[in-house]
């Protein structure tokens, strides 16, 4: 078991929003968020999977909605309110509560609810990264119900799916639910057993995610290079480097979707990377052939600094590096390709995995 | 206590319809559904408001959708599953069933539940007539909780909503979850006690759409004046007579919306009616004048057999007779008009209520 101290928000916001390959909220507005339940009501305990007993009751809550409006319409404790309705619905108590994905705001997320209810948080996630659709987890995929569910927003509003054909209905929903709710809202589901978290949950993310922050800020201390130390702390390659120069982003049928066009710095002045996103950076073309796809992470961050920068941050003109890292090996068998690999958000393409 | 009988069916679809002012559900196709329901189970209990015990619990029933997709989509028994939805969501089994509307097919959807039940019905509707959207019942405007809801699909989908900011909350919500299910699904409400059916619903409107359908068949059988026979059963008055020479009709966030124009028939060759619905008619105008406005029934007959022609069987030279109805007391009162007056349809009109 360790504890999120204060300070710790700003090194998971950092790791979360390279995780988060574009997506998973803002991680700065996440951070606000956190910090102010942590200095409300004192640091939040992290247990490690194994560490679960064997009758626990873990909930998870996360965000849902398009990160263009999740910057302007600030959550509250909805997502409090919505593990405390799943709580009420199912009549059992959580004793720990997840992160849906542990990408952008939604690496923090639960830090809110679990300080308020003074429960500890689990030291992994649904995804080992950010996704834009709701049966997009490892959970579902291996087994584990995605309903009952509940979505809340800041007016008092909930809505329950307490049965659903396929977890891909429950998105159906709950999206257009959060869309009336006006495209940001918060979720939880169903608890899961220890056994469930421990054998279907993508592990230790929330260790990985401080850590690649820690990494970021110490090599900002001392004017190293910061993707350096991204990469020695994350087994991953740079895709490309250079300056966004063209970018398209409209907020449509509740994510926000488009694409971002980088041209080449220095000897590569004459190449260019398009990425396509739909929340999440989906996939990466170099001169047009593809060269890395879902379900492996597309992250931008600044060249400088090594923040990450999130879809709806993106700009013209910004100096970025695109990392790739390997997916969690989760998502990499025919079940989680079907969910997850590049047929699934439309893409005529088979997955070939990343190169490092 | 009445039973209704296969042969009731036919009587108050016909009334229904009329009562319907164009909307409700396709009438027929819920005679249909009905029948089949009373085939396998046997005659339903109708019970008078005023025979129900005191510690009865009435759950109201009904379709949601555009009537335009219900005549091609058509229901099973999504509406008794949402009624179990909700008797499991509160913990409580319903004594009864009531509808949500008098107008269309909802006049018959609680029967279809009841006769799979074997539960009663009770004569009487939220509306007494059929109006758009979900917080537009009389239960609602007089302090009945609009809350625990459940929408249910034909795949095994379901929502409830357990707490929202408002009906018209509800509405957004529920109205967002059947688009995604088809734009045609059932729901079930709250228990309401036997006194908040008595002093909140629209009483003894089963009754009325069936007399007024009895009335039809029997002034077809003596070949007489369909038209009078609706207007001795129900006092109103014809607003117009014609032929159906425009229409507009299209189905848009979860409604058919849309415009129809009569003209005049004999001696008023040259007036033109106009008539605009949302699902149900909702104004009607006689050569640019407002004649008749929501809450009062605008209903589109065939001239000739006295058969209500629904929103979505409107086409192009029908013979028809615009009829006119006062609306309920209950619609009349300003709370009542706040709900459904012409304002809430979005006309900048202060009610004038039906000269008879």
């Amino acid at each position: 078991m360790w504890q999120i101290v204060e300070d710790d928000l700003e090194s998971i916001a950092i790791g979360a929003g390279i995780l988060g390959t574009g997506g998973g909220g803002n991680p700065y507005i996440g951070q606000l968020r956190a910090r102010e339940a942590i200095r409300k009501h004192g640091p939040v305990d992290v247990l490690s999977p194994d560490e679960l007993d064997e009758d626990s009751l873990v909930i998870c809550v996360g965000g849902i909605g398009a990160p263009t409006v999740g910057i302007e319409k600030i959550r509250g404790l909805q997502s409090y309110e919505a593990f405390r309705a799943i709580e009420r619905y199912t009549g059992k108590k959580a004793t720990a509560l997840i992160s849906n994905e542990i990408g952008g705001s939604n690496s923090l997320e639960p830090l809110i609810p679990a300080a308020f209810a003074d429960l500890p948080v689990v030291d992994a996630d649904g995804m080992g990264r950010a996704f834009p659709e709701f049966q997009m987890k490892t959970f579902f995929v291996y087994g584990v119900p995605c309903t009952p569910m509940a979505v809340c927003d800041e007016r008092g509003n909930t809505a329950i799916i307490p049965e659903a054909a396929s977890p891909k209905w429950v998105e159906r929903m709950a999206r257009a639910v959060t869309i009336q709710m006006g495209c940001v809202a918060c979720y939880a589901v169903a608890p899961m057993t220890a056994k469930q978290v421990q054998t279907t949950a993508v592990l230790h993310s929330l260790s990985l995610a401080k850590s690649l922050g820690e990494a970021v800020r110490a090599s900002r201390k001392q004017n190293s290079d910061c993707i350096a130390a991204i990469l020695d702390t994350c087994p991953g390659r740079v895709l490309f480097s250079g300056k966004i120069v063209e970018l398209e982003r409209q907020t449509t049928s509740g994510f926000a979707r488009g694409r971002v066009v980088i041209e080449g710095a220095g000897d590569q002045s004459s190449s260019r990377m398009e990425i396509e996103f739909q929340n999440e950076n989906l996939v990466a073309r170099l001169g047009g052939e593809t060269v890395c796809m879902v379900p492996d992470l597309i992250c931008i961050v600044d060249s400088d600094k090594g923040e990450p920068i999130t879809t709806e941050l993106l700009r013209y003109g910004f100096r970025v590096t695109v990392l790739a890292f390997p997916a969690p090996t989760l998502w990499t068998t025919p079940e989680g390709l079907q969910v997850v690999g590049p047929r699934a958000f439309g893409y005529d393409l088979d997955y070939v995995p990343l190169e490092l």
